[in-house]
């Protein structure tokens, strides 16, 4: 006899509509006529998509950022990135601290499910946590910009453009200030240039590992411990960063619109960025377009696996990846269980990480029969767009500056529920668990 | 202490040098001069790619069947089609039964492991009610169809069309011999007559929902049972031929290049038609290069799930589809239990359809990669050619003849692991089972 359901906040429903709330809060900052270079405001439904962009650290843009927007209009985007990657249950938890109020019960639930985490407790403990990793790497990469771009543009601009691109780097957002070289350049200047070229995946990389790895690592010392978390995460970072680099190195190698035209040093320089930016950065350093078709199909792959759980990379995730592989090679090695570094990897476990490929590829399949009758790109253009948006990474073959209207919403929302994770949009749209009344017998269908 | 380990002869080996057996004989038969309708045999390649196309019931070919092969020809292909579908150790059970041998028990070992079974009990018994479902349906199918082409073509080649026809069909086989209205037009000159475009597709759904299915349906007025996985069987096929039909119509409602031109019967027809032939059967009536993206990718999707287990079609199969359906439905309601018509379906097949999938979709992504190299084709279009051979469905987007010589090795592999399933083919790969020698302790990693 339960009293009738009314529509409860549980914290994944929290979670999307104070994700929903800052995007709106940042898309009107941006159709202010201040914020724009010209006259002119940008309409409201780019403004709305530039905000999404940015607090799902996506990258993904319909005008050019340095081209379109002011220096102020530039600092909001930053700051957007800023709060969309610490997620603002972090950054309300810093202020909370900062306050020296107490944060509750409800809110450490919540900062659980935004972060990914198992327990509640220790929660508090990683905000803060995060909130110096966040101080610390963006301070360095800042830092190693600044000794190329002071040089390149002077103090003021050099120091600007330095954290800028820390900050965009290490929140794994993509945006970039260098419209001036021509519209939606990204990297590509700087392609030869071998200290930006390797401290910007530095950055993003550390970024992707999610902050639970990098505690875990710093305290190494003391604890002594890896969980068979942060185990999974590197092994699976370092094999899909080997895999892209030399993948990209192997099939774009001597094609003249890529690699070819580049010296050996570059060409190696290029191939690693190339390989770990889908990986949910999405700068780029070579030209997208001019790249074969099974390089685009490789990226596609690597978008969609993404960055690591409690990063600000989005994809269905290196552990989600993993663990499918694992269940599988245990399966026709005939083992029941699924065991990693000498740990069993509990059903549950897998099934989660089934369910978040299913949806995932369900999201990206509808987006994609969607996208190919609201525009009238490439199929295979809009499903790259479409991938690029659930893993937040923001490369795109051209698609983006022509979106329809309808197509812009699309890929926006795409970016929302990737940023979020489908299971944390999923479990905020159903009704609440419940928990099965009887166990069933077993019965085997055949499968295969 | 195990000794040095030879290469055993294990069931699924046995099957997959079986069939490579079978398709080695068609092809040098196919490569005669006596075959074709010219003087000039056809080169030993594309014989090859034939056979295989033929004996794993695809229906992709190289040559339009019609308008290159001899009536002698034509009857190989009919008899590759029938050992194919039938396959060979239900033929050769077939034989030794007719010469009144025993079957012994790893003869039943085999036909447990070629017929998806679960046990070795009874699959002496199952193999002789195929031949009997064989014959009916067939019979049925030949009768049928006869009463529309022989008014057509007169006795002779009625006769043999019809027979041919209903053999293609039941076996999902999506051979045709209609290439006299223009090289591969398969079904498109009937899309007006209902009879053909009603029986051809029942006897395709009847093929494809699985031996053991239609032996349960005919036994059931004696046992008054139903297994959960004739239930899922009936269900998924049910909401998939639901899915396709309907969604054809609704995104082809109009398009001048399909439905547009079309009486609303006759578009009601063909929308039927056109959404349950990706399900392995591969005939067409509508033009398949016309048609929206969208439409093209919905049929990518079915043809990727494909049939029933232990049928003559090819995919992942309705039940491997289904039981990630509900893994995933179970695992957002939070409830641990994959649950389906009041029972438990066990961790053991949810890994399994989790690993089919994998390894389905790892190899449709290799083989397009590849084919994005070695062929000149728009990539979209060998990404559906991919998954069509994968899914032995034989629909094309026109790829097909066009095959450079590596392109065609890659799509005939593609066929064969597609008929034999991942799994029985990653069995006869692996080493052998493993057991664990112990258990590890539980520990999880985060997902998503
Ligand atoms: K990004
Ligand atoms: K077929």
């Amino acid at each position: 006899m339960q009293p009738k359901k009314q529509l409860r906040l549980t914290p994944p429903r929290i979670l999307v509509l104070g994700f929903a709330l800052t995007i709106l809060i940042g898309a009107v900052l941006l159709s202010l006529p201040i914020v724009v270079e010209g006259k002119e405001p940008i309409p409201f439904l780019d403004a709305l998509f530039t905000a999404t962009s940015a607090v799902c650290v996506t990258g993904l843009v319909v005008h050019d950022t340095a081209n379109t927007f002011s220096t102020f209009g530039e600092v909001v985007i930053m700051l957007l990135i800023q709060v969309g990657g610490l997620g603002f249950m972090g950054f309300a938890t810093l202020f909370a601290l900062l306050l020296g109020k107490r944060v509750g019960v409800k809110e450490r639930l919540i900062l659980r499910e935004a972060y990914h985490q198992d327990r509640v407790g220790g929660v508090v403990q990683l905000v803060k946590y995060i909130v110096v990793i966040f101080g610390v790497f963006e301070g360095l990469g800042a830092l190693i910009l600044a000794t190329r771009f002071i040089p390149l543009f002077g103090w003021k601009k050099g120091i600007y453009f330095s954290v800028f691109h820390s900050i965009s780097a290490f929140n794994n957002a993509g945006f970039d200030l260098n419209g001036a070289f021509g519209d939606y350049s990204s990297l590509t200047p700087f392609v030869n240039d071998p200290v930006i070229s390797l401290t910007i995946p530095a950055l993003f990389i550390i970024g992707g590992l999610g902050f639970v790895v990098i505690v875990e690592l710093f305290q190494y010392r003391w604890t002594r411990r890896i969980s068979l978390h942060t185990k999974l995460v590197l092994l699976t970072t370092g094999i899909l960063v080997a895999a892209g680099s030399f993948g990209i190195l192997l099939i774009e190698w001597g094609n003249p619109r890529t690699l070819g035209g580049l010296s050996f040093r570059d060409t190696v320089v290029a191939a690693f960025f190339q390989g770990v930016t889908p990986r949910t950065a999405g700068f780029n350093t070579l030209d997208l377009a001019g790249m074969y078709p099974a390089t685009q199909f490789l990226i596609i792959l690597l978008m969609f696996v993404g960055a690591s759980p409690g990063s600000t990379g989005g994809g269905i995730k290196t552990t989600t990846f993993i663990t499918m592989l694992l269940a599988v090679w245990s399966m026709i090695r005939g083992q029941d269980d699924v065991v990693s570094f000498r740990r069993t990897i509990p059903h549950h476990q897998v099934y989660r990480a089934l369910t978040v490929t299913v949806l995932s590829m369900t999201l990206v399949i509808i987006v994609t029969m969607l996208l190919t009758i609201t525009e009238s790109s490439d199929v295979f253009h809009v499903f790259f767009e479409s991938v690029s948006a659930f893993g937040t990474v923001g490369l795109s073959l051209g698609v983006t500056p022509d979106l329809s209207p309808p197509g812009r919403i699309l890929v926006l929302i795409t970016m929302f529920i990737g940023r979020l994770g489908p299971m944390t949009v999923a479990y905020a749209v159903a009704k609440g668990m419940i928990k099965p009344p009887i166990r069933h017998p077993e019965e085997k269908p055949l499968i295969g």
